[in-house]
């Protein structure tokens, strides 16, 4: 606990610090943890290796090497993506609106960073660069806890950004690795409130659960998603085969990619012979009712389980519906409440499916694929929320900020 | 855990209809509401005198006794509260920006309902009408835990909103009121995430500590204060000293209420012959550093502890301090992020405190007591939020809301 409470003191020392810093001298960091990235390539190559090394000891996954795995390439896109954040536009300072009360009291609303924000991720050493990034780009300091797998890769790293933080004369406190990932350390982690401003896990479902059950720190949650298309009677069949082509296997594994979906009965006879081929030819397994596995052969029987699971896999749950209303109610039982698309051409179905779905992105006529925070446009991402509180759905610098009242009295006081 | 889980699912299928109704709806129900409070006076006073009974032989004190009880006057402020709700703006349906992408995608932001919010409170009765009122306004269910003192009361106010929402065709599951006040389902309602989007604890510090520590529910957390007065060396005396008493005596038992002064060296010696004067008229007990019990003979010297207390009572604790720097760093060591005052006739310090002070709200030159939703113009007031997520400082009907994005495409798929 002590090395943890050192941290959360230097976190919001170095915290003051940044919350002072122009953009100008913000992006000078930004730009000088690049080129240091760049310039101690091997390195970080180094012990990358150590880590692939210890990884293939334990016997780890294929998938999970992969993701752990640094070349050139993935380092040169590190200090590309440093370089992009410091492009944007840093949302600290502005003044959302101010006004004069009846009493003289001019009353403001300024953007300010949220001070220490905690990051718990899994094992995707590029996180840490990232994180950072953003982080710093917005005034935050920030305590990154990575996987054990990726501890040396992660310290490399680290070691580098604060180091060419020091030698601009910046607080190297501003980005911390924990360099204990033990479980018990983790947990510690999750009850520094009064130090830890924000606690984002970024992950899979168990460790959000974990964050989510553990924490005293507010936390925001990221990223499962059991995201549906729903074909309704009036669709353009080919849109609607392409879109869920799209949301389904243009990239299996992540959050915004469709899980289920829901036709309607009208439709099912034309929609299922076209779309059935294209599936089958990306070998995607379909789990459907039974108007889906009379209509398609090599269909299996979904279960009850089916319709909440999140498969991030060649594998998507098929239910047929008699109406809109019955999709959204479908929808709303079981989603995550992360993305929702209907294929309709229908404008009061279309409103409908807009308005009652309950989630963080609702589509029209699209790929569920597009939440994410470069479509949306926001130049970052640190992650989709898929709760309510503070940031829902793509989540970019403003997400990384609060706001504090700023009051200009001449000696007011309270009647 | 049954009554829970048969609570939230009643919940969830209210805020469905809620969300959509329109403004008018909801004002209608408002307006019932406030007439049934009135109409029922009789049955709400029994109910409160059954309460004030057995409060009086458990041996409640005068005080909390005072907070229970009520009379005519409290209902119809009560039902005024209402009415008050009804004509504020609906924050709900605003589309806050909307956007087309290069892909042709219109990317919109709309305000909507958080869904079900679960309000946890102590003992004043009234609370159970005004956290309906705001929750109800903004298309939102709500599930209130009430204070066993106070059970008859709030069960007699909920059945009255109940009643009077489904004689209007409105859902009655609009407001629940939870009938076991233990501590048990205090808990298991802390942990009703999926059918509560976000719990708001109203009370003391030991019960927002408690669901704090608790919740898996996300929590908006609200109330304490440790709010300062910082008197800088340039300040007119007369200001700080109107300021000072206003925010310490005005009202004291309130979360904005001065705990702490601090004072520059250079201005002690003209302030305090002042200050001590008024603050004794107030019967204002003073903890002070050295400095100050040295100035103002009957101050008590402060101790550590003192710098971080709430006291709510008639006591105030004073420190000298060397520098605009030296009263910042305290304050950011000691506050509770609510409110913090200086007073000063410098521009540099006072925009230099404005920019370094940690705190929902900072003023230059005015009393802290008007960080409230009502000063600030809001209409309104769930609470103050002294978090940083979400919502910061005094929470009007916007904070009861969220975002998603709405999406218009003609077929786009992710290349």
């Amino acid at each position: 606990m002590f090395e943890l409470i050192d941290m959360g003191e230097r976190a919001r020392k170095a915290a003051a610090s940044l919350g002072k810093l122009g953009v100008t001298e913000k992006n000078r960091g930004l730009l000088a943890a690049a080129d240091a990235l760049l310039a101690n390539t091997e390195k970080i190559l180094q012990a990358n290796r150590e880590d692939m090394e210890t990884g293939r000891n334990r016997g780890m996954h294929k998938g999970l090497l992969d993701r752990l795995k640094l070349n050139e390439e993935r380092i040169v896109s590190m200090a590309e993506g440093l370089r992009q954040i410091a492009s944007l536009e840093d949302p600290v300072g502005e003044v959302l609106s101010m006004k004069k009360r009846p009493n003289g009291l001019i009353i403001g609303e300024k953007r300010v960073p949220l001070g220490v924000i905690g990051i718990i991720y899994e094992s995707r050493p590029n996180v840490t660069a990232d994180a950072f990034g953003l982080c710093f780009k917005t005034g935050n300091a920030v305590i990154l806890k990575g996987g054990s797998d990726a501890l040396r890769s992660n310290m490399a790293i680290a070691g580098i950004l604060r180091d060419a933080l020091s030698s601009y004369g910046l607080p190297a406190d501003a980005v911390q690795l924990l360099e204990s990932t033990d479980r018990e350390t983790a947990r510690q982690l999750m009850r520094m409130d009064g130090y830890i401003d924000v606690l984002i896990p970024r992950g899979g479902a168990g460790l959000i659960r974990t964050v989510v059950e553990n924490s005293t720190v507010p936390v925001i949650e990221t990223g499962t998603g059991n995201c549906h298309v729903f074909v309704d009677e009036s669709a353009d069949i080919d849109m609607a085969v392409d879109i869920i082509l799209n949301a389904k296997t243009q990239r299996i594994g992540v959050c915004n990619a469709c899980e289920s979906l829901l036709i309607h009965e009208k439709v099912s006879d034309r929609l299922w012979p076209v779309l059935s081929k294209r599936l089958r030819e990306k070998q995607v397994e379909i789990r459907g009712d039974e108007t889906v596995c009379g209509l398609v052969p090599e269909a299996v029987k979904a279960t009850e389980e089916d319709w909440g699971r999140e498969y991030l896999d060649y594998i998507l749950s098929a239910k047929t519906v008699g109406s809109v209303e019955e999709a959204i109610a479908h929808i709303n039982r079981y989603n995550t409440k992360h993305s929702e698309s209907i294929v309709t051409k229908d404008y009061a179905n279309a409103q409908k499916f807009l308005d009652e779905v309950d989630a963080a992105a609702v589509y029209v006529n699209a790929s569920t694929r597009f939440t994410d925070g470069f479509e949306f446009g926001f130049g970052a991402e640190i992650g989709i929320s898929t709760q309510k509180l503070h940031a829902r759905g793509p989540m970019g610098l403003k997400a990384l900020t609060t706001t504090k009242y700023i009051i200009y009295g001449n000696g007011q006081i309270r009647p």
